[in-house]
């Protein structure tokens, strides 16, 4: 899932280019690229799809030259996760039909997709994570997918929490034995004191936002709690994985609903499961996440991009476009960041309150 | 005087453009300009003379197009004032010997300078100070203008101080019930304990930079107290103001001394006299000169380029380049300047620490 606009990263990521095309950790990878590179070793390149906004298609293109063109599905507009996942399993759905059959799906053809030969595993991830310790990565993922193979069941990836971040929604677990263990209720982002209560509990995990389940399985649990949807989608099936796809969806998308697959699906869901991660991973969601999660000098700054040279400072983090220098000097705990030539200075503990101020700025602008 | 590199404004003044060639107050003209435009009512536009470096002429012709490129003086390298003036009187000198003669000066003539036709009135002026009140400004220069007409003396301007600042040179005058007054001493930038005392005995004044003389004057001190370096601009006297004084100025100009007028001339010179300045004067030698000549919002923010928004800020000064914006939050008493993409964020106070750090920096990569 590589369509959305990372609005927390102004000015860093914009609309033109994404928290998810961006080197932000200064490893010479934008995250889209390091999330591909992840998948590699598990699946073949041709398996992995990019769902991403027709906007950034040629973007996806150039980040990840391998891919071929017809692996990246590009919604007209944007919605939330459960339409581009319903999207993907759509096209899914077209292409396994054509290589296990040997012909594309006929018009209105009836499909018996219980069919053990059609019921492939799908992993579902966010394109703009950070995800430490790949081998680990790899061993939880190979986990899963043997579980989802022989469960027709819903998996999460979920990751023990290391403190009551406020951020993230947290999923909590029935008691079980197993490594795999059955989930009990989805929360979204809790309040200090619940986050609190969630972390000392034991019986919580952060929803890290990666799915593994079969096609038959998130196909009925998308039909059944959003028929609607999956109705319309189940019109164009003999359009999918074929050159008519594009013309369809840029149809059928714009009237999907705006919902995330969480809220949609996976909190109504009976049998849904969790994996625990036992590797580090963050949802770099915000300046604050990249800052934790980024090499820093011995005063603690971190310099995204751009050659920055901190002198009496510390606690910063820099993100300049490439070829910038800075020279930052008394400063103590601030974001820096800039990009098409706007410049952005702020407490790292105020990140929150930016998108008010923007707000305030344009709100004025337009008296 | 146009010739500098302001090194002080990095990273918005730099060689390329330097100080005197910014908007540095946003009034959308550079200082050049506004200085070019207080000589107007004053002098004929044909007799303002630009002595700057090779480097800039075509910036000065941009920024002043209604000037004769002859009236451009190029160094052909960086020297100090008094190569600068040296080179002015000598292009004078043959300027006004072919107007005032009918004829260009022949090689090796014999002039005599003290003649009254030829001694005109020379004002000497840097580019990038800041004046306000231009009408007490002219009738300053138009008082000095008539004491050096009718006195064999060198004339500076002194403004009264208002402060012990520590970054100008002082001159005391000696008692006198005329408006202008005799020069007893030069003094260079002192300590804060010395020009605390300088301006409470109400006898000293600030070396504004600004001077006026006649052509003989200045010839005759520059001559005693500089006589080598004059004795090689007087062998070129006949070149001077011809297409011939290019050539000649770029073989003798790299071998002047870089020295100062005050240093070189001024200090040593007797009947020196100072005239008063009543208008408010600022030599925008540093970021905090340039902060309190400039107009602030509400929270004292001053915006000198770029749109600029302040949330929870007080204090700061931001200099961008033109068609940049910038939000900044939660900042106080901060310079943020940035130009050729060069980024410095700096306490105001610290702002004499910043040639450190860059030496340091510079010294670092050499390694």
């Amino acid at each position: 899932m590589s369509g959305g606009i990372g609005s927390r990263f102004w000015p860093a990521s914009t609309a033109e280019r994404p928290k998810q095309f961006l080197d932000l950790l200064g490893t010479g990878k934008s995250l889209l690229q390091m999330t591909v590179d992840r998948f590699r070793n598990i699946v073949p390149l041709s398996n992995i799809i990019v769902v991403t906004n027709v906007l950034y298609r040629d973007l996806v293109l150039e980040q990840v030259p391998d891919l071929d063109p017809s692996q990246i599905l590009c919604e007209p507009s944007r919605r939330n996760t459960a339409p581009c996942i319903a999207y993907a399993v759509a096209h899914i759905q077209g292409r396994v039909f054509h290589q296990v059959m040997g012909r594309p799906m006929a018009e209105g053809e009836q499909v018996d997709w219980t069919d053990p030969k059609l019921n492939v595993s799908i992993i579902v991830a966010p394109s703009d994570h950070l995800i430490l310790q790949p081998e680990r990565f790899e061993r939880v993922i190979n986990e899963g997918l043997a579980f989802v193979s022989n469960h027709d069941a819903m998996l999460t990836i979920g990751v023990p929490p290391t403190r009551p971040e406020t951020n993230y929604g947290y999923i909590q677990m029935k008691p079980s034995e197993d490594k795999i263990k059955p989930v009990k209720t989805f929360t979204e982002k809790p309040n200090l004191e619940l986050a609190n209560v969630f972390v000392q509990s034991g019986e919580f995990v952060w929803n890290s936002g990666m799915f593994m389940w079969s096609l038959n399985t998130i196909k009925r649990e998308l039909e059944q709690h959003l028929p609607d949807m999956m109705t319309k989608f189940a019109l164009g099936l003999a359009q999918m994985a074929t050159p008519k796809e594009e013309e369809f969806i840029q149809e059928i998308f714009p009237t999907c609903p705006n919902i995330s697959i969480d809220y949609g699906v996976m909190e109504k869901a009976k049998d849904v499961y969790v994996v625990l991660a036992d590797f580090d991973w963050s949802d770099l969601g915000t300046w604050g996440a990249v800052y934790d999660a980024s090499a820093k000098d011995e005063e603690g700054n971190v310099a995204l991009a751009g050659e920055v040279t901190f002198s009496d400072s510390t606690g910063n983090i820099v993100c300049l476009p490439e070829g910038y220098t800075a020279l930052v000097r008394g400063l103590n705990h601030y974001i820096v960041a800039q990009a098409d030539h706007t410049l952005m200075i702020c407490p790292r503990r105020e990140e929150n309150d930016i998108e008010k101020v923007k707000a305030s700025v344009k709100s004025k602008n337009r008296i």
